[in-house]
C-alpha cells in the first residue's frame, strides 16, 4: 500500500514524540512491504515563529493532498499567561479542523493491564473499562462567534449547534455502538442549555434508526462523577466539542497517564491522529516525554485510514510488551517500578520498535 | 439568637432530606437557645403541578422574608426525556439564584476519614484533601441569551461574562484564600474561549491586590484531569458557573459520594443552602437517599449565614460521629460495612440527631 503522511509536530513536546510516532509508522511500512512517504509542515507556536501565521497555508495545502496526519501537540505558556495577545496557536488547530470537516474526535479509552497500578483509581473499579468517546470537533463554543465589548468589559462567546452537525456525528457514535457491545450513552445538560436540548432531541430521533442499540442521556456534571465512580457503565460515549474535551481529559486518568491517549479525528476527508496530551513545556526537550500516546496515534492511523487492522495490532502488541517488560517512562511509573526501567522518549521509542 | 428560615424541600429526594436539615437545625436551636422559625415554600416540578409556575411569586417573597433558605434538589425524568417542553423545574432554581443575586456558590469537599474507602479512588490518593470551591452561580451560559431557529434546526446559548461578576466573586475567593492556605487556583479554558479570557485578566488583575495569595491559572481539561490524580493539589478552586457544575460534581467522588456534599450560595443579600446532588427520582420515597449532605448544608447556614460556628461544627461533628460509630447510608457503605448498620433515610437522620 502507498500512503502520504503529513506529519506536524506542532509545539513543545509535540516535538518529540510525533518523532516516534512517524518511525513507528516507518517501520511498519517496512516489516508489512507498505510504500510510506512523509512530509512535516508547522503549526501552532512553531508556526506563529516562523510565519506569524499559526496554520500557514502551505501547511493546509499539504495537508489536503496528504492520506492522513500524524499531529503532535499546540499551546504555548506565553499566551496562556497573556490572555489579551490576539494570535494564538490554538487557532491554528481549531482552523484545520475545521478546513479539513473533522467533526468527529474517537477517543478510545485503552486500558493496558500493567498500567493499572499506575492511576489514582482503584484497579478493581478500572479493570474490565473500556470506552470510546465521540467528541463533536467543529462546533459548539469553540466556533460560534465571540464578542468583546469595546470597553473590554464583557466578553462572550455563542455556543451553537445545527442539527446536521448532532445528525452525522450521531450516526458514527451509534454505528460504533453497534460493533462493540451496543450501548450508547449521550452527554448534554438538556435541563439548562438550548443547544443540548437540540442536541437531545435530535440524538432521540437518530436513535430510532438503531434500535439495536441501548441509548442513555446523561447530564455533564453527573457523567464527570459517574466516569469516576463507575467507569465500567460507559461504552460509547457520544458528547458535544466542550463537554468531549473536559471529558476526555477526565477519563485519561482511567489509562493511567494522558501520555496513553491517543485520538483520531475524522470526518469528510483526512484523518487527523494526535495524542490527547498538550505540548508540556515543562517538559518539552528535556527527553521525558511519553511517546507511547503518539505511537497509539500511528495505529489508529494504521486501522481507521488506510484500513489496516493487522499493522495496528502490531503496534499495539509492541506497546503492550514494553509495558509487560516493565518499561515506563516517569508519567507511568510506580511505586514497583524497576527503577533501572524508568525510561526517557528516546529509551522508550527504542523499546517499543525493537 | 431569633433566625427566620425558609424550607423548600423542591423535588425528588429533596423531600426527605431537607426534613432532616430542618430537624438539625431545631435541634440546634433547642440545645443553644436559639429561636429558629421556619416556612416552607414550592419549587420545581413540585411548583409546576400546583402553580404552572417552578418559581411561584409567593415563594420568592417568601424567600426574601427569611433569614436564610434550606433547599433540597430539584428536576424531573419528564422533562428530562422531553426537551421541547416549556416550562421546566431547573427554571425555578436558576431564576431564584438570580432573583437573590446568589452569585457566589461554595462547595467544600469535605473529607470524612472514615469514608476514604468508599470513594473509587485510592485512599492515599485522598487522604489529606480539603478544597473549597467557588463556582460562579449568576453568569455564564446558564443566564446568557438561548435561542432557536424557527425551522428548530438550530439552537444556541450566550456564554457571556462581564467583568464585575468575575470580580465580585473573584474577591470572594481570595479573601477565603487567606484565611486557608493562600493557594487559589483558577479555572477556565482561556485558550479557546474569549469569556475565559476575560475571566483570567480579570483574576489576573485581582490577584495583584492579595500578593499572599499564590495564584494559578489552569485549563479546564487539565483541571478534570488533575483533580482526580492529585486532588491534595487544590485548595481554593475559583471558577466560573459551567465548569464548576462539572468539576464540584466530579469532585464528589473525592469526598466518597455526592450524597455527602452541601453547598452553599451567597452573595447580595440572603444565603441559599444546597446539597449538590440532584433529586434522584429513581430513589425518592424509598428511605434510602442519604440525609447527610442536608445535614451539613444546614452547618453552612449556621456558619455561614448566622456567623454560628460553634452550632456548625456540632452539626459536622454529629455526623462524623455516625460515621466513627460504622453507620451508613447505601450510597456510602462498602464491603466492610456491617450490614446492620446500614440505614435508611430516616434512621440515619435519627442516629445523627440523637
Ligand atoms: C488545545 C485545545 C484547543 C484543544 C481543545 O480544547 O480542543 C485540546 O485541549 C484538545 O482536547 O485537543
Ligand atoms: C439542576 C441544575 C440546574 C443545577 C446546575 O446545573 O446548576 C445543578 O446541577 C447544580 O449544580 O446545582
Amino acid at each position: 500500500m502507498k500512503k502520504h503522511i503529513l506529519v506536524i509536530p506542532g509545539d513543545g513536546i509535540g516535538q518529540e514524540v510525533t518523532q516516534w510516532g512517524k518511525a513507528a509508522l516507518a517501520q511498519i511500512a517496512k516489516n508489512f512491504g507498505h510504500e510510506f512517504t512523509f512530509d512535516e509542515a508547522l503549526m501552532g507556536h512553531a508556526a506563529i515563529e516562523v510565519t506569524g501565521n499559526p496554520l500557514p497555508d502551505e501547511t493546509l495545502e499539504k495537508a489536503r493532498k496528504s492520506d492522513a496526519i500524524l499531529f503532535g501537540a499546540i499551546g504555548h505558556a506565553m499566551y496562556d499567561n497573556d490572555p489579551s495577545l490576539k494570535v494564538r496557536p490554538e487557532q491554528g488547530l481549531l482552523k484545520i479542523r475545521k478546513e479539513l470537516g473533522l467533526y468527529a474526535n474517537l477517543r478510545p479509552i485503552l486500558l493496558f493491564d500493567e498500567l493499572l497500578e499506575a492511576s489514582s483509581i482503584k484497579a478493581h473499579i478500572l479493570q474490565g473499562t473500556d470506552i470510546l468517546f465521540f467528541r463533536e470537533l467543529t462546533g459548539d463554543v469553540y466556533f460560534g462567534e465571540k464578542n468583546r465589548s469595546e470597553d473590554r468589559n464583557t466578553a462572550s462567546d455563542l455556543m451553537i449547534y445545527h442539527k446536521y452537525e448532532v445528525e452525522r456525528i450521531a450516526h458514527k457514535a451509534y454505528q460504533a455502538a453497534q460493533q462493540r457491545s451496543k450501548r450508547l450513552c449521550s452527554v448534554d445538560k438538556a435541563n439548562v442549555l438550548e443547544s443540548s436540548r437540540l442536541w437531545r432531541e435530535t440524538v432521540q430521533e437518530i436513535a430510532k434508526q438503531y434500535p439495536d442499540v441501548e441509548t442513555e442521556h446523561m447530564f455533564i456534571d453527573n457523567a464527570a462523577m459517574q466516569l469516576i465512580k463507575n467507569p465500567k457503565k460507559f461504552d460509547v460515549v457520544l458528547t458535544a466539542n466542550l463537554f468531549g474535551d473536559i471529558l476526555t481529559d477526565e477519563a485519561s486518568q482511567i489509562a493511567g497517564s494522558m501520555g496513553m491517549l491517543a485520538s483520531a479525528s475524522v470526518g469528510d476527508g483526512v484523518g487527523f491522529y494526535e495524542p490527547i496530551h498538550g505540548s508540556a513545556h515543562d517538559i518539552a526537550g528535556k527527553n521525558l516525554a511519553n511517546p507511547l500516546a503518539s505511537i497509539l496515534s500511528a495505529a489508529l492511523m494504521l486501522e481507521i485510514s488506510f484500513g489496516l487492522p493487522e499493522e495496528a495490532k502490531t503496534l499495539v502488541n509492541a506497546v503492550d510488551k514494553a509495558l509487560k517488560d516493565g518499561y515506563r517512562t516517569g508519567d507511568i511509573a510506580d511505586n514497583n517500578t524497576d527503577a533501572a526501567k524508568v525510561l526517557g522518549t528516546q529509551e522508550m521509542g527504542e523499546k517499543v520498535l525493537s
